[in-house]
C-alpha cells in the first residue's frame, strides 16, 4: 500500500477504522517492491496517473480508478482536462471498465479503466436500452445526486460539515467532467452522437449516488418495453437488480454493498418515462467495481471480497 | 391558538421551543372565542378544512395552508383527493395566495388558498416565462428536492430518523397531489392546458425545497432572455432573488426566511435552459408566505414580521 | 424468520436492503417448523419473550436479544420492569452473554440472554477493572451516548428525522432500564452492591454508542495501571481494541462491525481517570454479539460471520 | 465591516445567505475608517486580538470574542496559549462578558471579554450554586457535547462532513483550552481554587451546546434545594430559562436563539445531582451574548436585536 503525502504512516492513523487489522505501513511508490506483485489498484488524483502507471512493471495488471484512462479520444481529454494526454499509447489499451456492459474485453485486459460513479449509475440502465433502440437520443435529461465522499477527502472549506450538513444544491451544471464518460458510452450504443443534460446535486450524505433520467421513447414503445428490456438484460446479473413493481430505488438500500437498484417509471408526459437508478459511489461507483474488475482480469469468482449486504439503517 | 389531539395543553409541551413565550394554552376549536378575532390561519389536514371553515364567522380573514381550496375546478378536487369538494362555493371566492404573482387579489381577498410548497418554487420562476412566451409548453420536466417537514409530525415508520438519515428516494412519481396545483397555475400563465413531468424526491433535511426545472426556449429565445426577464419581473421584490452570474442557489441559504433564490442556466443540449429555485418549504413555501398574504389582507406593510435573515449554518 | 405484525409478508419487502437475497416468507410463529431448526435468535419486545420461549422445544438453542433473562433477581426484574417474571424457571437456566467476560459458561449454555448495548460498552472496560480492585466502587459516573437504532422501529413521534436532526438531548436520567443490568455485572465483579450514575443521551446518528465513565481510582493506582491491565485482559480478543497512546475512540471508526475501542485517560483532578468505549449498538450491542455467542455455543469458530469491517466514511 | 484574507470580496460571496441585504464590501482593518464608529465586536482568532485591538481608537467600545482577554491571571494565560500575553495592560481593564452574572461591570466596561461557548453554558448554572454554597468544590465532573461550529470555518480534514457525519467523539481530554476560563469563574464564585474533569465532545451538528455536570451536594442539601435556588436566581431573567418538572433541556429547541435552558435532575446515588444546560454555541455561547454584552455597555435594551425564537425544527 503507497501513499504520498502520508508515505510512512501506519495504515491506522489514516484509516482508524481499519486499526484492527495487521496491515503493513504506507510507503511511497517509489519505494514500493513490486516483483511479488501481481495487480494494482490505481487511486491517485486525475492527471498524475498517466506517467506512474506508465512507470510500473509491464506484467502487472492495473484497475485505475482514476479519469486518465477512461476517454478514448485524447483530444476529448484534452479539451476538459486542459492537457494532452501524457501516455496515448496506453490510452489504446486501456478497457473500459463497465463490467456488467464489457466483461469479455475485461476478462483479457491488463489495463482497465475503472468508470466513475456518474457513468456508472447512468450508464446500466440507458446502455442497453439506447442499443435496443428503445428511447430517443434526443433530450435525455439527467438530474443526478451524490453523496460528498464524491468530492474526496481533501480539506475544502465547500464540503466542511458545517456547510453541507441539511442541504442540497447543484454544482457542475453543463461542465461537470462525468459528461464526456457518459457521452462516449451512450454514443457508442447509439453509434451515433449523444449529446446529454446532465445536472449533479450534492446531498448532505456521506455515501449514495441517485440518479433520475428523464428520456422520450421510440415511437411506439411503453414503459413496460423499457422494464422487460431491463428485465431480460440484467436477469442474471448479481450486482444489478431491477426492482419489482412500482418499488423505487432509495440509496440508502444499497450502502455499503456492490449493488445497483434500478426501476422505470411511467411519466405524465405521453411518450416519456423516467428511470431512477442509484449505487453507493463508492462501491459500484468505485472501489467495488474495481474489485469486481480485477476478479474477471485474475480469472477469479466475479463477486469474491464482494458479498457483503447493504447496511442499513 | 387552537387544536385537536392537543386541545387543553400548554403551547410548550407541544412545541418546546417555544416554552420562553407566554402563550395561552390550547383549545379545541368548538370551543375557541372568536368575537375578538379579526383573522384566522387555518393549518388543518387536507379534506377536514372545507368544513371547519363553513362553519367560521364570516367576518374572519381567512388564510388557509392546506390544499383545500386550492384548485379552482372542483371536478379536479374530487379526483385528486377521491371526494366532492364540500364547500364549493367557498372555492368559488377563494383567492389563490401566491403573493408575487397575484397580489392585487389576494389584497381584496377574505379566503385566501395559501400555495403549496412545491407549487411556490416552481411557480415563481415558469408564470412569468410562460407569460412572456419565452419557454415551450411541451416537455416541462421538473425533479424537485424536498426535506422531511414536507410530510408533517405525524409519527409514520416512514419518517423516522433512521430511515431517513444519509439518504435520498423518490416518492409519489406520477401522483404527487401538488401536481394539479401547478398545472393550474401553468395553464392559466399559457391560456392554454400545460403538463407537466414532475418527479419529487425527499432529502435528509429538516427544512429546504429545491426545484430543478428543465425547460425548452421557444424558438430564437435565449438564456439570457430568460434571465433578464425574471430580473425585470422581481426587481423590486423583498422576497424573491434572482442570483447573479452563474451562482446557484443553496437550501441552506433560505433555511429560516421567506426568501425564494433563483437563477436559469444553459443546458447542453442546445434551445433548453435549467432554471432553479430554492426556498425553506415551511417559511415562503408555508406559514411564511401565509403571513406575508394576511398583511396584504389587513392592510399592514407585507414583510411584517417576516424580516429575519436566514440561520447559516 | 418469523414476524408478528409483518407475518406473511416478503422479507425485502420490511427490509428492502436485503431484497437481492433468496428468503423465504416471514411466517408467524406458530406456523414455524422447528423440525430442522438447531437454534433460534429470539428478538422479540421486552417481556414478550418469557412465554414464548417457554413455549419452544427443549432442544433449541436460543440467543435472546430482549431484556427478559438478563436480571438474575426476578424481584429486581419486577420492580423494573412492572410484574412478575413469567419464566422463573428459565432465568435460573440462563446465562448472560458478555462474550469477552463469560465465554465458558456460554459455550454451555442452552439460553443465553444476550446483553443490552449500553451494558455491553460500559462491562467491557469496568467489569476487569472492578474485578483487579484498580477503580473504587462509589460515585461511578457514566454519561453515554446512543444512535437511534437503539429506540427500534416503532413509529413514534419523538423519533422521527425532524425531531432527532442536528440535536441532543438526556432521557431516562435516572431510571433507564439498562441500570439493574449494569449494577449486577458490576456488583458480581466487586462481591458487593455497586450503585452507578447512568446519563444516557440521543444522538442524532443511526448507530453507534459511546459511554464515558468517569472513575475514582484505588490509591496508589495510576491511569497507566488502569492501561495496562486492560491491555492483558483483552490483548488475545479479536473483537475488543484497546487504542495505542492518547488515541480517542470514535464511534464512526467501528459502525458496521463488531468492535469494541477503548481507551483510558488521566483527568485534571488528580486520582480520576475517564475511560471512553465506543461500539454499534446493532452489532456488539446486540446482533453481532448473538452470532458471537451462539457460534460458542454450536462450537464454531467464535468470529464466524462476523469478520466484516466498519464502513467508514 | 473588515476581513483579513477576504479583504475586497463582498458580504454576500463569503455569507450567501446573506445576499439580499445591501452591506458594504469587506475591508482591511488598516483601511477601515473608525470615525464614524461607536464600538466594534472583534471576532478575530486567539493571539491575534490583542496587538489590533491595542491599535484601535481609545473611544471605541469593545466586545471581544476571543479568548484573548478572558484569563485576569496572564502567566495563566501564557501558559495555556504558549505565549507572554501582548496587552497586559488592556487584560487589566478588560470585564469578563456573562452576562447574567457580571451585569453591572459589563454596564460600566469600555473592553469586554465575550466567554467562550463551554464556559456559558457551565457557569451559568454553577456560579450561583457555587455561591451559595450549595454544592461541593471536588470532583465537579462536566462532560460536554459541541456543535461542529465551535471549530470554526477553517478547512481541515477533520472537520469534512464525511469525517462528522453520524457519529461522536471526544477531544481535547484534560486539555481543551476552555478549562481554565472555567475554573476561573468557579474559582471567583467559591473564593478558592476549583479544578474541574472536563470532557469536550464533537456531535454530528452544525450548531448546539449541551453541558451535562455531574456534582455532590454540600451536607444537607436536596435537588430540590438546587432547583430552588437556580429559580430564584433566573427568575427575572428574559435569556435564562428553568425548565419546569422533569423535563429535559434539548440543544434543538434553543438553536437560533440567545436562550439558556436549565434543569437539575437528581442521581441514582445519594448526595448527587445532574445538572443539564444548553445553549446555541453560535448565539449565547458567542454572538448573542456579545450583542447583549454591547447593548448593556450602550445603553441600549439588553435584548435589542436578540428576539427571535429558535428554529424548530
Amino acid at each position: 500500500m503507497t501513499a504520498d503525502r502520508k508515505a510512512g504512516e501506519q495504515f491506522g492513523s489514516v484509516f482508524p477504522h481499519l486499526i484492527t487489522q495487521d496491515l503493513p505501513n504506507l510507503v511511497a511508490i517509489k519505494d514500493a517492491d513490486f516483483s511479488d506483485v501481481d495487480a494494482v489498484f490505481c487511486c491517485l488524483p486525475h492527471g498524475t496517473t498517466q506517467e506512474i502507471i506508465k512507470g510500473l512493471p509491464q506484467q502487472l495488471k492495473i484497475v485505475d480508478l482514476s479519469a486518465d484512462f477512461r476517454l478514448r479520444n485524447i483530444n476529448e481529454y484534452a479539451e476538459w482536462y486542459g492537457h494532452a494526454h501524457r501516455a496515448p499509447e496506453l490510452q489504446e489499451e486501456a478497457v473500459y471498465g463497465l463490467t456488467e456492459v464489457l466483461r469479455d474485453e475485461i476478462r483479457n485486459a491488463r489495463l482497465v479503466a475503472n468508470p466513475g460513479c456518474y457513468p456508472t449509475s447512468i450508464q446500466l440502465p440507458l446502455v442497453p436500452l439506447i442499443k435496443a433502440k428503445l428511447i430517443k437520443l434526443s433530450n435525455i435529461i439527467i438530474d443526478a445526486k451524490s453523496g460528498v465522499t464524491g468530492a474526496g477527502r481533501g480539506a475544502k472549506e465547500a464540503n466542511l460539515y458545517t456547510e453541507i450538513a441539511e442541504g442540497i444544491h447543484a454544482y457542475g451544471i453543463k461542465g461537470h467532467r462525468h459528461v464526456p464518460e457518459v457521452e462516449q458510452g451512450l454514443s457508442e450504443a447509439a453509434e451515433s452522437k449523444v449529446t446529454i443534460s446532465f445536472t449533479p446535486n450534492l446531498i448532505c450524505m456521506k455515501r449514495g449516488m441517485q440518479s433520475t433520467m428523464f428520456v422520450e421513447m421510440a415511437p411506439g414503445v411503453t414503459v413496460s418495453d423499457l422494464y422487460q428490456h431491463l428485465k431480460s438484460t440484467y436477469e442474471g446479473e448479481e450486482f444489478v437488480k431491477l426492482l419489482n413493481g412500482s418499488n423505487v430505488p432509495h440509496t440508502r438500500h444499497v450502502v455499503g454493498s456492490n449493488y445497483c437498484f434500478m426501476n422505470v417509471f411511467e411519466d405524465r408526459i405521453p411518450g416519456r418515462a423516467i428511470i431512477i437508478s442509484v449505487i453507493d459511489n463508492l462501491v459500484k461507483g468505485a472501489s467495488g467495481q474495481a474489485v469486481q474488475n480485477l476478479n474477471l482480469m485474475m480469472g477469479l469468482p466475479e463477486n469474491m471480497g464482494l458479498q457483503y449486504q447493504p447496511l442499513f439503517p
